[in-house]
């Protein structure tokens, strides 16, 4: 029944290690990886030099290979290889969310065209098997939310600032060390590796294809001494929440940064380790914990789906059939606390709706109610940090009243 | 692709109710309930009379019905009621525990003659999917360990008297209104009701078939007021923990109530959620949490199930082909902590090594090392109350030397 399958890596650093040697340390999955593509053919290898290439075609011309497993850390070469291995008949497997978040809806369609499997379980929070649950078993739920800590990355970062006192500088680099952060951090601590992941998620919890370029991402670089502090004595902790729910016929989604309490389920989540919360109207809430980066966490997720192509597995994005006329939205109000050092950065004129605040030492905080947009224009300004506040409400901004309404 | 399945039903109470409900707000399942088996006749129904019967040939002889659901609360009519439907080249979902522990290694057997599907998601944890993962997304990982807490009423009643200062004998009360309780109490609070689901879980996660007669189960019924004092002063939760694990060729199991550190994944479970924790080589420490009981959240495992068999789905049983001579074992060493009040009741010479105690106002409370054997035997004793100690390490009994060495 099952069929052995013959695999062409693409990319041998951290996780295409870690696949080769999780399934080389396994017996159950028929599948051989015959040929490595990576980029730099002057680096020592740990496995015979005659088993990688710099020649892509050497994989996508070779009918004997069934999957492109591509694990490499350009995003655009990425797609060019995706692309043309299933144009050529193959399956794919990948763990690059920033390419599949930008070309998911094509990479759908291409999949129905060609009748391949694209299989992207280590894209998203790596060792949770949160898009295989979503598609297969929550696949008749009701679901109305999906929210979590996305990125492991910040999360250290966030952890080791937070429990060792560390500086932000010398948490990244130890999260490089360790290979759970992107080549370029600014994916990272910015917000777009969750988004990316988000997006995706989006994809597969509410049938809608949504561009990263819609979804609001703020960031971890702009938090300041001064939300440290109130969250200390608050007794708060802040984690990088990547979020969609539906209300109505809309999609709601963003990254941003948020003040958790200390019983709140992603409290107690650590250095790289992800959480994914999901809410529905039948299985209620469901959490998800485990590691979202590294070597053998995210190369057993490439495993798994690569165990999956072995029994003919794809997804078949049940979500789409079951919302007719979902549409993804920004018209949301966000309760946020905002801090910064300058009098003149922040009014109580930019909030929708303001709260609170104080001002001490020439530290500020304010709290209260923004538009979404208003939200990300505070972000983008000079010594201002924004956070969501801890337990915030997110209420839609209501359609415009109809004309008739207005003229009657 | 996917066909439309008719499904004859047993059982219309919390379950099966939900079951309903679930299946008709929700459009994506292609399967309808022609007819439903109940045991009073007299009951009034929510539902047109016509569509019940007590006569269950009236479901197992109609060759038009694909799939029986089996959640009724009497496991000796439901285990006749499987195998029937099984023979008959019916499907079968079920949520019964007790049933499916007892004749796990049959119905296995079973589905392998028939060639036909016994799916229980239900059966283990509610909504957690928990059989789905083990059997797909960690079909190749090398699995260490699966613990948690597997009995929703026990945490309920656990959680209302530790939190609210709720009597025993109200929270258990309060969750049998609730509906989370199984019919006979003592299958929950005695611990039997987490053994039948961790006996369901050990042959997905290990690929063992263990009979429930041989795991040890103690329950929650004769913790005393000296563990809560205990558990307060050192900042403990006391749990029902269900666990398995490897070491070596053998699986240990058992089930016993354990004093749980406040930053430990299991202390923050609280009334009927259930949590697993799996461990493995590759994907390292996961976690899973969900309501484990309740008419919805158990409906909709079952609903996931049917739609499962909408597509032909059924189990592997992947871990039995990928271990070879893994067998069960109670040779094992635990730290254990045993309060009671009648000094004659427990004495030092009663532990493998002794490590501390203390007596105070006729309370009387001593922690040590215990094998297994010793521990069941004294959680038997009158008046005396055993508890896994806060992070006990397990330690196998070694094999006795072989004799050649003996000789030599
Ligand atoms: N690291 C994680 O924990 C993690 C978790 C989830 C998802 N991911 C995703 O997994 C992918 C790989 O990440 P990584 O951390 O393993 O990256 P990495 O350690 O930087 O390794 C990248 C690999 O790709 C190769 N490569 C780059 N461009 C190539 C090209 N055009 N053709 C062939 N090979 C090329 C490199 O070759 P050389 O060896 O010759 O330099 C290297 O072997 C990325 O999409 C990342 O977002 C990573
Ligand atoms: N409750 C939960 O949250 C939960 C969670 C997981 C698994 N389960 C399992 O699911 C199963 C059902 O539990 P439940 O809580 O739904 O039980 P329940 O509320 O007590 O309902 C039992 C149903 O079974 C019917 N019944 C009993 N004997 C029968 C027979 N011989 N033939 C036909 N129907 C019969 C009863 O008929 P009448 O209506 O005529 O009395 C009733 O409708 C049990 O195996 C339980 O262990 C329950």
């Amino acid at each position: 029944m099952k069929k052995k399958l013959t695999i062409g890596l693409f990319g041998f650093g951290v996780v295409g290690q870690g696949l080769y040697n999780v399934l080389s340390q396994t017996h159950g999955v028929k599948a051989e990886i015959k040929r490595i593509a990576i980029k730099d053919k002057s680096k020592t290898r740990t496995l015979p030099q005659e088993l990688f290439t710099t020649d892509k075609t050497e994989i996508l011309n070779d009918p004997s290979i069934d999957i492109v497993v591509e694990l490499i850390n350009d995003h655009e070469a990425a797609y060019a290889i995706v692309k043309e291995a299933i144009e050529k008949g193959k399956h794919v497997v990948t763990a690059n969310k920033r390419m599949l978040a930008e070309n998911l809806e094509e990479f759908y369609e291409l999949q129905q065209r060609y009748g391949k499997s694209i299989l992207y379980e280590g894209s998203v929070c790596g060792s949770i098997p949160i898009i295989r649950n979503l598609e297969e078993y929550y696949d008749n739920d009701l679901l109305t939310s999906i929210e979590g800590i996305f990125n492991g990355s910040t999360n250290y970062i966030l952890t080791k600032v937070f429990e060792e006192k560390k500086s932000y500088a010398d948490a990244l680099l130890k999260a490089q060390e360790l290979g759970f952060a992107e080549t370029d951090p600014a994916l990272d601590v910015e917000g777009y590796d969750a988004k990316f992941k988000l997006v995706i998620a989006i994809a597969h919890t509410f049938g809608v294809f949504v561009k990263p370029a819609d979804v609001i991402n703020i960031g971890i670089d702009k938090i300041s001494a001064t939300d440290l502090k109130y969250a200390k004595e608050n007794n708060l902790s802040i984690k990088l929440v990547a979020r969609a729910f539906k209300q109505g016929d809309k999609v709601f989604a963003f990254v941003a940064p948020q003040f958790i309490e200390a019983h709140h389920p992603l409290a107690s989540i650590r250095n790289e380790y992800n959480a994914v919360l999901v809410e529905g109207a039948f299985a209620e809430k469901q959490t998800f914990v485990g590691k979202g980066a590294g070597s053998y966490p995210t190369g057993s997720a490439v495993l798994s789906d690569v165990s999956a192509l072995t029994y003919g597995y794809a997804y078949e994005y049940k979500k789409r059939a079951q919302h007719e006329a979902l549409s993804f939205s920004n018209d949301l109000r966000v309760e946020a606390v905002v801090t910064f050092e300058d009098q003149h950065s922040v009014s109580i004129k930019d909030f929708e709706t303001f709260k609170s605040g104080y001002a001490a030492n020439g530290k500020q905080l304010l709290q209260g109610i923004l538009t979404l947009a208003q939200f990300k224009a505070l972000s983008e300004r000079d010594g201002v940090s924004v956070l969501l506040a801890a337990n915030a409400t997110f209420s839609p901004i209501a359609e415009s009243v109809p004309e008739d309404l207005l003229a009657s």
